[in-house]
């Protein structure tokens, strides 16, 4: 009988879940709204419902070993979610109430540490021990390994690159700062940048039609690649921005790779190339040509999924009682 | 009979040595001049004839052990000092060089990483998983513990936040970018600002007396004390760019504290103040509060030995053939 865990990504919209075994092979898997609304005790019985369900229908062939959950400000110390601004919780101590409903032991960690566990077991990082991942999309995430371990830092917070200043006085951001990482290098940071470049250019292009609200940083891609100039710039302002604080990073912990995930990443060379190239010239000499930038060898639509059941295969991995 | 360590500094000018003993007590310790233009071979030579020296004169009480060693561009992992720009010497095998000279085990890194060594065995950091040590000196060097072990990074050269970005397009600086943070933080950085503020300022300075190549960073802090307003400008200003660095660096790995050390710690609040103001203001939000600035605790003119030898004695704790 094959051991597996129970990978839970818990989002601001929705919540999938996934059996995953050792192997990173996706047994069964699905998704149902968060609600966030109705509090976490409610989002926890569904899910622990479904967990029963899962396992019993799994359970000629499988046995469930232990749980792993990404979620926004999720504190692998404490095993809490704590104050989840897209959730509007309190800090809820969501791995021991979910443990205690399964009598199966549960970890927690926030989405990107999650997702570089994830690249660990089971993507582009099986062989690294050090290594950045980032993570692309409303805001900017950050999960880093040194030396073979993830790094949590005092109280399970660490891991931030989101929120580096890379433009001193630069724009506001959600945190309260300003010119942090994330208001440049995200799906709204693109999005900053092309009205920016809207307000500073005269060249046409079809940004000039569409809304703030209304645009997507999916859509300033197709427009990038369909030629837009302003879409292009975009990118190419973003990836610059990117490689400066990748190379800031470097300077740090000296990573083998960064690996880059998220819808923007789809994107491909738009973004790779001038972060590469941004991130070669403010390197110090001696990590010069020495560090990779890849993107995420997990499969989009499951990887967070698989991050968080890595977690719980890293648990079972390094302490005895998992 | 006590076992002890051979601690050895090598700087520019002069090299250090001492032996230490594992409760960081310093049984003899003396200087001579490096002479680095007269090659690697040279330097070893009169070392080993000192170590001898040294062993034989408390060789009654104690039994020599190893040796650490930092030095400039000094690798972890390859025991060699790499291409050291203030010494004009290629890559030299260093370690194994003294290693083969003296039979005993050396090991070796650079100085701002020996400091941090020093200060978790006899130091500030003592009871710390998670700090990083900032040496202010006419560069900014730093060494980093993340989960209790220092960062070296996937080739030795890990810990280089001097060479951050702290202002797009800013200063120049050696290494040849641009805006690095050693350009802003260090005595040659305050010097500088100095500079810039007497071309921006009408008010009145003794500062305006002197020409760039006969200021010191000694001389600032001096003229600061006393109450000239450019060089006090010039301090907070340093303090504030160093203050949105440990930021960043904090989002990094969420450390515990900072430690700074060097020449300008002397200048004591001066510098300290603006740093922690700035600091506060640009961490995230979860970290505010929470993470502390000190000063090292290592007595400052056997600081580098007593590193170089916690170097050594950390070796011996983690490994079995040190």
């Amino acid at each position: 009988m094959q051991s597996v865990m129970l990978g839970i990504d818990i989002g601001g919209t929705n919540t999938a879940y996934g059996f995953v075994g050792e192997d990173g092979i996706l047994l069964s898997d699905g998704q149902i709204p968060t609600l966030a609304g109705e509090g976490p005790e409610q989002l926890l019985e569904r899910l622990t419902t479904l967990t029963v369900k899962g396992r019993d229908k799994l359970a000629a062939e499988v046995n469930l070993i232990g749980v792993g959950i990404g979620a926004p400000n999720g504190n692998y110390y404490t095993g809490n979610i704590e104050n989840p601004p897209n959730l509007g919780w309190p800090t809820v101590p969501f791995a021991r109430m979910m443990s205690k409903k399964l009598n199966l032991p549960v970890a927690i960690t926030n989405d990107a540490n999650a997702t570089a566990i994830g690249e660990k077991y089971f993507g582009a990082a099986r062989d690294m021990e050090n290594f950045v991942v980032i993570t692309l999309g409303t805001g900017l995430g950050s999960g880093i390994y040194v030396n073979n371990e993830l790094v949590y830092g005092e109280d399970g917070f660490a891991g931030e690159l989101g929120h580096t200043c890379v433009q001193v006085k630069g724009r506001d951001c959600a945190c309260g700062n300003q010119g942090c990482l994330e208001t440049y290098v995200s799906a709204t940071g693109l999005k900053r940048t092309v009205f920016e470049l809207l307000s500073r250019r005269t060249g046409k292009s079809t940004l000039r039609e569409v809304s703030f609200n209304n645009l997507s940083g999916q859509q300033i891609a197709e427009f990038a690649l369909a030629g837009d100039i302003i879409a292009r710039e975009a990118f190419q302002i973003t990836g610059e921005y990117l490689g400066v604080a990748l190379a800031n990073a470097a300077a740090f912990s000296r990573p083998e790779a960064f690996i880059l995930f998220g819808g923007m990443v789809a994107a491909g060379e738009l973004i790779v190339n001038p972060t590469y190239m941004a991130m070669e010239r403010h390197l110090l000499g001696v990590y010069r040509g020495k560090i990779n930038i890849l993107t995420s060898a997990l499969p989009g639509s499951s990887a967070a999924v698989l991050g968080a059941a890595a977690l719980a295969w890293n648990e079972a991995k390094n302490k005895e009682k998992f």
